[in-house]
């Protein structure tokens, strides 16, 4: 883990909004489990806080929904700028509404703060879907720490789940670890790409190819079908040779045409085949568990990071002990085991064996 | 990081094993510094213990040996099994030796304790080569946690560079996460294949085609030097769409056959190459900077990692805990929250916010 990924997640429970939560713990458990979408968004809001007070009325709430939660699909869907996002989830999620689906859309962009609005903060966006009765889209939770935003949203699809929600679609801007923090919270990872042959593939961030469920190449109309069907070929031939991010699942290139809208009902056949055969061979229950197991033990360790480096005399001596590792001074042992010396505040050599 | 990983690392501070140690900080630094082989040997004995005093005095050795470190090109070799790693080690090796270049061959391998000996203990592997006065074979760091081997062969690789070793070969066996751990410690990482086209990738582990600075294609000969050619041709075509391991590098395949000597030394130019252009670009500084950074964060979160779990109140409530969270019964949130307030031994809100 980087150091940047470590400064953002360590973070994960500190914050300093403290708004009074309106509703009783009861009144947001019934609320949501009526559809109530004023209801909904204020139970996100209260998940969406840090403060103490609101954290504990948050767990309440989300112990009495829990076992209503579950039985959606999950899906991420991620892309390289300009490969239409926005217009594709617009023209599924509608689809899916028309065929009695209830579509909730989240969004993570731990870029956004929520005062400079989010990706989905923009209604214009998804015009047609967000005046959709079957659709709910949430903007992304508050900017910040990518842990903090990892259990906002986690947290805000069981909510979702709970009012009934049976289709979630979670959208990453792939701003840092964001793709790598959604595929950990879905069970269909969806990577949007862009007719061009394998070079745009340089756009992509490393590593994200490869925890893909399918990869679906849109804008594939007009004078672009040609070198889209070019492109999927191409994509086709190199996934044959990576793992497949998911075991007993082919991970293949699709096309589609948010504009014109073909493809679009074939890739949700695609998800459905895939929520199917690992349904029947037991991988998506597998897979939920070990999402959830994951999931505990990295909140855990953020606290134990955020308490470590946050620790004064830690945070005071790190510099100067970082530098001179770099400088070849200090070996790494040695200079962990000084900061962990600090952090104890004692010199226990029993802290280093048994 | 997966469960398995955490328990591999987080038992990286513990250990049973105290032998006495026979020489004094002193006696270890003058006889790695004239390259005593005996010296040597027991100074790298001496960091592969982990009881308290012998930590000490390593740690002092390596102070004084520090200085004396680095000036070596730092080289991972992993590969699939039957790729010949030991045969192409032993050829590689001997032919550095004749050019004048001090070879330390070092292993990871966690899966073997020292007891059962190790994936280099068998010295009829590397006959040739162990009988070189100009090489230097060590077995693999005492098996057990992947933490402990990655202190013990980075500590290994620096008390080799002292004794004036300038290449040091870093051998894998690719159990659990080795890779990743030789990755973090090297300066150019080699994946050696076998041909058969683009199938036996399926054999690679997730990830690793991506980790590798150069693919090599062994037993590139007689009637299968055609098929090496082919392999090579489809696996450059594959890394073409992929990101490359090292900025600034382009990651290819080449062949080679240790058993005709052919294209060894072409190999050896790339490395060669690779160490020459990123000396020029810093991009090799600062990747060895960056691993020491990475090393000393992860050497202190395995500590933390290791506190907490090991802590009895936390040991005793985990396995209901986690039950309750892949029951549904509990958030993960709410879990975490109760770990933690048990091993802090107290209810503070104030963990939760500030």
């Amino acid at each position: 883990m980087t150091g940047e990924e470590r400064q953002e997640r360590s973070s994960l429970v500190f914050s300093t909004s403290v708004r009074p939560p309106r509703l009783s713990a009861e009144q947001y458990v019934k609320g949501v489990l009526e559809n109530s979408r004023s209801v909904l968004a204020q139970a996100i809001t209260l998940v969406e806080s840090n403060s103490p007070q609101h954290m504990k009325l948050a767990q309440d709430v989300l112990k009495q929904l829990l076992p209503h939660t579950g039985r959606s699909i999950r899906v991420g869907i991620t892309g390289v700028p300009g490969a239409g996002k926005s217009t594709f989830i617009e023209a599924l999620g509608t689809m899916l509404c028309e065929r009695g689906h209830r579509v909730a859309v989240l969004a993570v962009d731990p870029s956004s703060p929520v005062t400079r609005g989010s990706i989905l903060g923009d209604k214009t966006r998804m015009e047609q879907l967000s005046r959709n009765p079957r659709a709910f889209i949430r903007p992304s939770a508050t900017g910040g720490t990518l842990g903090g935003v990892n259990r906002k949203t986690r947290e805000t699809i069981l909510l979702c789940e709970a009012a009934g929600f049976d289709v979630i679609l979670v959208e990453t801007v792939g701003v840092g670890q964001s793709e790598t923090t959604v595929r950990s919270m879905v069970d269909f990872f969806l990577l949007m790409m862009l007719t061009g042959g394998g070079d745009e593939l340089q756009g992509i961030k490393k590593g994200v190819i490869e925890i893909a469920d399918a990869l679906l190449i849109n804008k594939a109309d007009g004078e672009n079908k040609q070198r889209a069907m070019v492109a999927k070929a191409e994509y086709n031939r190199v996934l044959h040779y990576l793992q497949p991010a998911t075991a007993g699942w082919q991970t293949q290139a699709y096309t589609c045409s948010a504009l014109t809208g073909e493809g679009i009902a074939e890739i949700w056949g695609v998800v459905e085949n895939f929520r199917d055969e690992l349904t029947r061979s037991g991988g998506l229950a597998a897979r939920r568990q070990a999402q959830s197991r994951d999931w505990l033990m990295s909140m855990t360790e953020d606290y134990l990071r955020s308490r470590f480096f946050g620790h004064s005399g830690v945070a005071s001596k790190l510099p100067e002990v970082e530098a001179a590792v770099l400088r070849g001074e200090l070996s790494a042992t040695a200079a962990a085991q000084l900061l962990i010396e600090t952090y104890e505040q004692k010199r226990d050599e029993s802290e280093w064996g048994e």
